[in-house]
C-alpha cells in the first residue's frame, strides 16, 4: 500500500484544475427547435428590421390622430369606415381624412394613418364608426424595426439559449444555430467488486452507483456522458478502458484512486499521462486525483459512492461547465440559517449535505458510503478548512441539488 | 369585432387553471440511466441490506480492536499479517488473536476482526505489521445494511430523480423504474402572417417565434413539445388542428385569441369544448383564454411574442409542472432590491423583465411585442393588480429564465 503522503487544499486543487480545464472550441450547427440549453457560438446579427413593417399593436381602427382630437364618451369623432386590414394582408389601401380602418393586431399599417383607436373606445354601426378617445401620433402603433433594427447585433457567442432567446432568433428567421458542442465525458468504474444494477450480487459484491450519479451529474451540467464497460482491476482491462476513452473531452473514474495495492489505475494513468494532484484535504473525498492523459483531463474520484458524488458536485461539476461554456449556477445556490450546529475537522474542507425545512438548511449527513441520506438531502454546504464548527443559526450557502 | 367586457384577475385565472388541470396518471417504466429528472410513480423499497456485508471503510488492516489497545507511535502493537482481501473477495478466512489481513476500502470484513487500522497508522516489514493507534470495535467499519436495510423504503412516488436518487436506486440493484409520463403538450401557432423561419417573408408577414419559445418553455417544465403546423385564420384548418391535437395532455394556441373578426380560434375552441375565461388583468398578455376541449385543458395565449412568453411563464409553466408532478421552481426565485422605480397599472397585474447587475434587479422592459429585451433579461418580477409603483431598493423577488 501507498499511504498518501500529502494532501492538498480543495482551493488549490480548484486552481489546478482551472488551469488545465479549456472551454470546448468544437462548434455545429443545429436546429433551432433542439437549442434550448445550448450555447451560441456565434454572434446573431439581424439582417433586416424586426418587425419589417409598422403595425397596429391593438385590435381596433387605424386613423388619422389629428381626427380624433378632443373625442370623448360624451362628444364623439365619426368616421368613415372604408374596409379591414387583417394580420397578414399585403398593406391595403392608405386612409384620407375622415376615414379609418378596421385593424387586427399585429397587422400593417395603412397609408395615411399614424395611430390605431382601440376597439373597446368605439362603436361601429354599418361604416359609420364613433370614436370615443383621443389618441396621439403612434400610438397603439409597433414602429418598424421598433424591437429590432438591421445590423443590430441580437444575440452574442457565449449566450445560453433559453426560450426567450430562442425566441429572438427565431424573430430573425433564423432555424438553425451555431453552438458550442458538449463535452464527451468518459465514466469509467473500477473494481472487481462492481456489478452492474439488474444482475445478481455474488460474495462480496456490491451494485455500480457511481457509473449512474456520475453520467446524471454529467448530463445535468451540460455534457454527455459516455459510460464505459466496468474494467476490472488489471492492468491491461485498465490500459485498454484509457485508450478507449483518450478521444473524449474528460474522463471520470471511479473507484480504485485510494491507496491500496490494486488501486492500479493512478499507476495506470501516470505511465500514460500526468497526474497534477492526488489526495484532496476534503472530507468525504480524500482519495481524487485529477491530471490529463495527452490532452484530455482526467478525475480519479473516489469509489465510495457519496464521497465520489460530493466532489463530483464541488470540482467536477464546475470544470465541466467551464469545458461547456456555461455560466456557474448561482441560481442553484441560496443562503439560509443553519438548523443544527455541525462539527468540522480543522485542515479539511467539508461537505455536508443538508435539507431544506421550515426556513433552515438541517444536516443530514450520515455517512461517507451512504447514498440514501444523500439522496434525502435537497443540497449541501461547504465548511470551509479552517473552520471547526458552525453554529444552529448562522447563514450559510446551500447549493441545491435539483 | 368583439370587445372584452370583462378580464379576470390573474389569481381568479389561477385557481381556474389549478382546479381544472390534473397530474398525469399514465406511467412508463425505462431504464434508470435515462431518468434523470423524471418523477418515479412507485415507492422503491429495498430487498435486500446495503451493502450486504460489512466492510472496510479504509485501506489497512482488518484487526480484533482489543489487539490495538494502548498503541502509539513510541509503543506499537506488532500483529500477524496472514494474507490480504480485496474488493470483489468472497469474505476470505477469519483472523485470530494476534493476527490481522491486509484489507482494501469496500472489501469483505473477515471473520473474527472488528475494525480497521489505516494504512497511514502502521507499517509493515514482511508479515510484521506494527500499529502505531489503537482502534475501537467498528472503526473504519461498514456494517452490512448501514446505509439500507431490507424493507426500508428507500425512494418515495413523487421523488424526482436527481443524480443522488439515481444513485439510491442503483444501489439496490435496479435498473428500470417506473415514472410518470411526461405530459405531451400541443403547440399550434395561427395566423395567416406566420411564417416558418428559414423562408422569405412576405409583405405584412412575420416569422413564427411563439411556437419556438413556447416549445422549449415546455421542454424546460417537463413537458413534450408537440409542434403542429400553423394553422390559417379559417374554420376548416383550425378544427382540424384542434381535431389531430385532442389526444394530448395539453393544448397551446398562439395568436387569434383576441377580439378582431379573423380571431377564430375561440370560437372553434367553444364550439368543441368549453373556455372557462377569456380576457385576463395583466399586463402584458390580456387576450388570453382558458378552457377544456373534452378532457384536454387549453391555453389560448396572445399572437405577441412577449405576452405570449410571459404568460407562459406565469400560467402555463405552473400548470404544466403539476401536470408533470414537478414542484415549483423555488430554486429559481431569489429576492433582490430593485434597481429602479417602477410604475405599474393599477387594476392589473404586471410581468416585467429584469436583469440582474451589480445585486440588483433592474427593469429591462420595452415592449409588449419585444422579444429581444425579453432576452437580454435575466428573469421577471411580478407586480400585483393593487400596486401603482414600486421604488428603488424595495426588495423584489425575481423568477429566474434560466
Amino acid at each position: 500500500m501507498r499511504p498518501f503522503t500529502r494532501t492538498i487544499p480543495v482551493d488549490e486543487a480548484r486552481a489546478i484544475i482551472d488551469s488545465t480545464i479549456q472551454p470546448i472550441a468544437r462548434t455545429a450547427r443545429i436546429p433551432l427547435a433542439t437549442a434550448l440549453g445550448r450555447v451560441l457560438a456565434r454572434d446573431i446579427t439581424a439582417e433586416a428590421d424586426v418587425p419589417p413593417f409598422a403595425r397596429a399593436s391593438m385590435d381596433g381602427y387605424a386613423v388619422r390622430a389629428g381626427n380624433t382630437t378632443g373625442a370623448t364618451k360624451a362628444s364623439p369623432r365619426g368616421l368613415d369606415c372604408i374596409g379591414q386590414v387583417f394580420t397578414g394582408d399585403a398593406p391595403a389601401r392608405g386612409i384620407g381624412h375622415g376615414e379609418c380602418l378596421e385593424i387586427a393586431t399585429g397587422a400593417p399599417m395603412p397609408d395615411g394613418a399614424d395611430a390605431v383607436v382601440m376597439v373597446e373606445e368605439t362603436f361601429r354601426d354599418g361604416r359609420a364608426v364613433q370614436i370615443f378617445s383621443a389618441v396621439i401620433p403612434q400610438q397603439n402603433v409597433g414602429k418598424r424595426g421598433a424591437d429590432i433594427h438591421a445590423g443590430q447585433t441580437v444575440l452574442s457567442n457565449g449566450d445560453t439559449l433559453n426560450p426567450s432567446r430562442i425566441g429572438a432568433a427565431a424573430a430573425l428567421g433564423i432555424d438553425e444555430v451555431v453552438v458550442y458542442d458538449l463535452p464527451r465525458v468518459t465514466i469509467l468504474s473500477t473494481g472487481n467488486e462492481i456489478v452492474e444494477p439488474g444482475r445478481p450480487l455474488g460474495p462480496g459484491q456490491i451494485y455500480d452507483i457511481n457509473r449512474f450519479t456520475l453520467s446524471a451529474l454529467v448530463s445535468d451540467n451540460g455534457g454527455i456522458p459516455v459510460p464505459r464497460r466496468t474494467a476490472r482491476d488489471t492492468i491491461e482491462d485498465l490500459e485498454r478502458a484509457i485508450d478507449e476513452s483518450r478521444h473524449d473531452d474528460l474522463m471520470l473514474f471511479s473507484g480504485g484512486s485510494s491507496v491500496g495495492e490494486r488501486d492500479l489505475i493512478l499507476d495506470v494513468l501516470q505511465k500514460r499521462g500526468e497526474t497534477l494532484f492526488h489526495g484532496l484535504a476534503v472530507k468525504p473525498g480524500k482519495p481524487t486525483a485529477f491530471g490529463r492523459v495527452g490532452v484530455t483531463p482526467f478525475f480519479g474520484l473516489p469509489g465510495y459512492p457519496t464521497s465520489c458524488l460530493s466532489n463530483a458536485y464541488i470540482l467536477v461539476a464546475p470544470a465541466l461547465r467551464k469545458m461547456a461554456h456555461l455560466a456557474s449556477r448561482l441560481h442553484r445556490t441560496m443562503v439560509l440559517p443553519l438548523g443544527q450546529r455541525v462539527v468540522s475537522t480543522i485542515g479539511r474542507h467539508q461537505f455536508f449535505t443538508v435539507r431544506l425545512a421550515d426556513g433552515l438548511a438541517m444536516p443530514a449527513f450520515k455517512g461517507s458510503g451512504d447514498i440514501t441520506s444523500m439522496s434525502q438531502a435537497d443540497g449541501y454546504i461547504e465548511i470551509p478548512v479552517d473552520v471547526a464548527s458552525v453554529d444552529a443559526g448562522t447563514p450559510v450557502e446551500v447549493t441545491l441539488f435539483i
